[in-house]
């Protein structure tokens, strides 16, 4: 089936990402952040590693970049603190992981792991998942990691318009993500975020959720979601394009378009995704103005873009 | 489309259910809170109301049922507290709403269906889900209200021998749900929990998430799922039954043979669902010894069930 083939996409959100108010420094920084966490997961499926490590070295990678809404730069909710939600799922075993609403865990995608390996469950949320977190000896952290202070004006600004924000000011869904395949034929798919800045209710979106944000399958593909994570759940994204290509026999790229050009786009659930099918095609299709995203391949390919055409 | 012709099903749980642990007095008992939250949700399909408010006043007279696990009857957590899941979702519209982990709310399927309408969210989390309870205005109770001597027995038990456990010393899955079609032809499904006896970490199961244990859509059909909730989310079990229908041309009938009878049954993923399509047709499959459910239609289908064969 892989003929030894690996690949491995990443994504660091999507949204309204504009050149007018980009610098060329902080786009060479989101690039090098990218870049980073493309080559950490890829060097694990070169050197015969699994998908499953590849995607959680690449989004624990992101995690511990601060540009990215997860780990440490996780977006402030309502009380000032951070929660975030995390989750994995291997398609080999269809085994998952995922946590909700934690706090103090240097890395989410780690724990959701240590769920899905450890727990007897697929699904922890909030202190109950800390707890669990101390009792696997996953490495924590206090508030003062999780601060930068880009997220705590965006933070001040929302406060003082009484808004529920995205990642910034500009609409962007932060959320960071890895699918891939290994040579062994095995898929995997890992998703990561601080939700939304300003969040109230201990509100959850789509990344945490296999089937919605989160979703791996060796029959059919491997995704991770990012936007509108309640039109995301509403429309269990990523497991409708495991069946558009299961039970309806698309190909992944047309089963991605169907799904992000036309059915999200009719309901307004802006984003975008990242796919790998079972030959090791990748697809990161996107309706919103951009998508931080980066993929490489054992045949070649290797890309970071973040807007609808190409960057350099 | 529908003819006016409108059905509804619910279900108390399934598991192992045996004729020789049940006295008629309970018996009885069970068949009772069936008839009336039955009866409550098919008198307002009746009269011309919306499948939305027959789900949710369906189940909240079984979350009222001490019975059941759910609402008054919740099984007591690790902590000794109660940690409630629901969802509910409509099909005209796609638009869902969940809650997990939550305490001291009378009946979770309201606050599912709050958030549906009012939060600008899907899924909301812990404490801050019984926050915006309280904003709604929803009926809260103190923890006696969630006090029963049956369940606190239970939990004594698997205090005792650190287990978590389903809903019984007898493997049940304690969850109550309702599907329905009304008069104008529109899907919805409805999904609430007191979750495991004895559980930790916050662990959420299949219950609160669209897709995974209950979800509705007017294309297809509405179900609410029973079991073991870790491979229900897995499996995307209600999701799925929806794109065999959507995608796969089965009819409900086949699809919840194959789901349930065939997928479910090769990993373990033991339990049942009750199903309705958009054509009014019901099925109530489960792969456990006995499944509490019930369901009248105006064609004058009227049953009240427990076990593999009917019940008088």
């Amino acid at each position: 089936m892989s003929n030894n083939h690996f690949s491995i996409a990443i994504h660091g959100g999507a949204g309204t990402i504009l050149r007018s108010s980009m610098t060329a420094e902080l786009q060479a920084q989101y690039e090098q952040g990218l870049r980073s966490a493309l080559d950490t997961g890829y060097a694990i499926l070169q050197a015969g590693g699994s998908s499953l490590d590849a995607v959680e070295a690449a989004v624990a990678s992101l995690e511990d970049f601060p540009l990215f809404n997860a780990g440490c730069g996780a977006v402030f909710n309502n009380k000032g603190g951070h929660e975030m939600d995390a989750a994995i799922m291997y398609g080999k075993t269809l085994e998952a992981g995922g946590v909700c609403g934690i706090s103090h865990v240097r890395n989410p995608v780690k724990l959701a792991r240590a769920v899905m390996q450890h727990s007897g469950h697929v699904l922890l949320a909030g202190q109950g998942a800390e707890e669990f977190a101390r009792l696997q000896h996953l490495p924590m952290e206090d508030d003062a990691y999780f601060y930068t202070e880009q997220r705590y004006k965006q933070w001040q600004e929302a406060l003082k318009e009484d808004v529920v924000q995205l990642d910034h000011t500009d609409k962007k869904y932060g959320t960071v993500g890895a699918v891939a395949l290994d040579k062994a034929g095995n898929l995997a798919a890992a998703t990561s975020t601080g939700g939304l800045t300003n969040k109230k209710y201990g509100r959850v979106g789509d990344s945490p959720i296999p089937g919605a944000g989160t979703y791996a399958n060796n029959n059919t593909c491997a995704i991770s979601c990012t936007g509108v994570g309640e039109l995301f759940i509403r429309s269990v994204v990523s497991y409708d394009i495991s069946c558009l290509i299961e039970y309806k026999g698309l190909s992944l790229k047309d089963a991605c378009q169907l799904v992000v050009h036309d059915k999200l786009v009719k309901i307004g659930g802006e984003g975008g995704l990242i796919a790998i099918d079972k030959y090791g095609n990748i697809e990161m299709p996107f309706n919103s103005e951009g998508m931080y995203r980066a993929c490489r391949d054992s045949r070649g390919r290797n890309e970071v873009l973040i807007y609808k055409t190409s960057t350099p």
